[in-house]
């Protein structure tokens, strides 16, 4: 872990002071935490007028149009992925809710890109719920695109912008999704072991600040049962429509809080 | 009502038969053959080792392998509608059920095309789960392909097969989905009211059987509010892969009692 990560007891304090009734809730059922994420998180979509936001790269993003994106809620400004699927779901089982939900990944971002559009594409928009998915790129790019980040710049950087994030939006409710990758495309044995450590980071951060956490590469695994790969993701990386369904019905899962 | 189809008493005579713990849970709990049919249903997919049946046309079908259809839960096996997206949510989420899964579907057919196979297609597959979506082309077929059958011909030939079905198959857990049309290419004015007669028509199977009722008209004419027609089915009968996923999403949310 990189040494400028602050140590777990201080991120403790940041979320005790973020969301004191969460962790009261979470100290009285005895986790710690070394617990389960998604259990000691709490639903995080009760309520009316809820903002919702999906950040990360191109596979939330999904060709949403920069044109109508601040709309909330249509296909046009939503894509044509998980991010669309859900809120689709979302919004036909609550019409009258007042969800407004909004997307802002972006093809090709890694988490320092995320930061440098973070006061526009995300605190500028105030999300009572906000769905991070980010870190393929983060090692893709190292493979083949020349980015010289490492894991501990991941990290380090994700562990700042969700600081930053609880700072400036200490009530939001953070989902934070598991990067994946099919063996399949562009995805050979080069990527292993080492974009298991993106994901372990990814899971890390997830603990330290308690979030909701979706679980997407085992949920994959699971998924090769029952289809190879490339009927998931053609390319490893962008999941086909089934690959994008099974991602929109787990994210729902966590965040409706039913798992 | 076709004057052949059952009086209630008798089909209610024929369900206590078939299924008399479930009835006298309807009948406990105060519910009337006029009480909205998910409410008396119980949750269909509990426990181990369970079959479970898609039957319907082509948007059932969904391109399922004729060769690979013996096999249970593949893709290839299942196509890629609604069905295989299902199946794939079910079977990651519940990986150590023992779960089966087949499509049976077939595209062009009609309620009595369904009779004509039935033993081979469902019966002789023996599900615990059998769900079924018929009575779009029982109306097209009517505009466009020269089809002479009524109103009153889908719905004594659809009483028939569920009363058929219920004495080989006492103890068949039934989910009956809504036939459903959104308004848009081969879908025009010329459809209503009488399309909406064959959608009463499978309700009124529903309710008289006390079945498992999966609303995806209404679940669509809701999603209008969020992407046009054309964007969840373009021919107006076929779902896109995001109207296939919220087919999805809402058969699990009725079939897993969590409506």
């Amino acid at each position: 872990m990189d040494s400028s990560i602050p140590p777990a007891a201080v991120n403790r304090r940041t979320f005790v002071r973020a969301s004191g009734a969460a962790a009261a809730l979470a100290g009285a059922a005895g986790f710690t935490l070394g617990t389960p994420v998604a259990q000691a998180a709490r639903p995080a979509l009760k309520g009316k007028n809820k903002v919702i936001l999906f950040q990360g790269d191109s596979i939330t993003d999904a060709g949403w149009s920069r044109e109508k994106g601040a709309q909330a809620n249509t296909q046009a400004a939503m894509g044509n992925g998980y991010a669309w699927l859900a809120a689709a779901e979302l919004l036909v089982d609550r019409p009258n809710d007042g969800l407004k939900i909004f997307n802002r990944g972006i093809s090709g971002h890694k988490v320092f890109q995320l930061a440098e559009r973070w006061q526009k594409d995300c605190l500028d928009i105030k999300p009572d719920v906000l769905s991070i998915l980010i870190g393929v790129n983060d090692f893709w790019h190292t493979l083949s695109g020349g980015y010289k980040g490492t894991v501990a710049t991941y990290e380090k950087d994700f562990h700042a912008l969700i600081e930053r994030t609880l700072r400036a939006l200490p009530q939001v409710k953070l989902v934070i999704c598991e990067p994946f990758v099919l063996k399949c495309g562009a995805v050979n044995d080069s990527w292993f072991p080492e974009f298991d450590r993106y994901r372990k980071a990814a899971r890390g951060v997830a603990t330290t600040y308690r979030t909701h956490w979706v679980p997407f590469q085992s949920m994959f695994d699971q998924a090769l049962q029952y289809a190879p790969p490339a009927h998931w993701a053609g390319d490893g990386v962008h999941p086909s429509a089934a690959g994008a369904s099974l991602m929109a019905h787990n994210w729902l899962k966590v965040v409706n809080g039913l798992a």
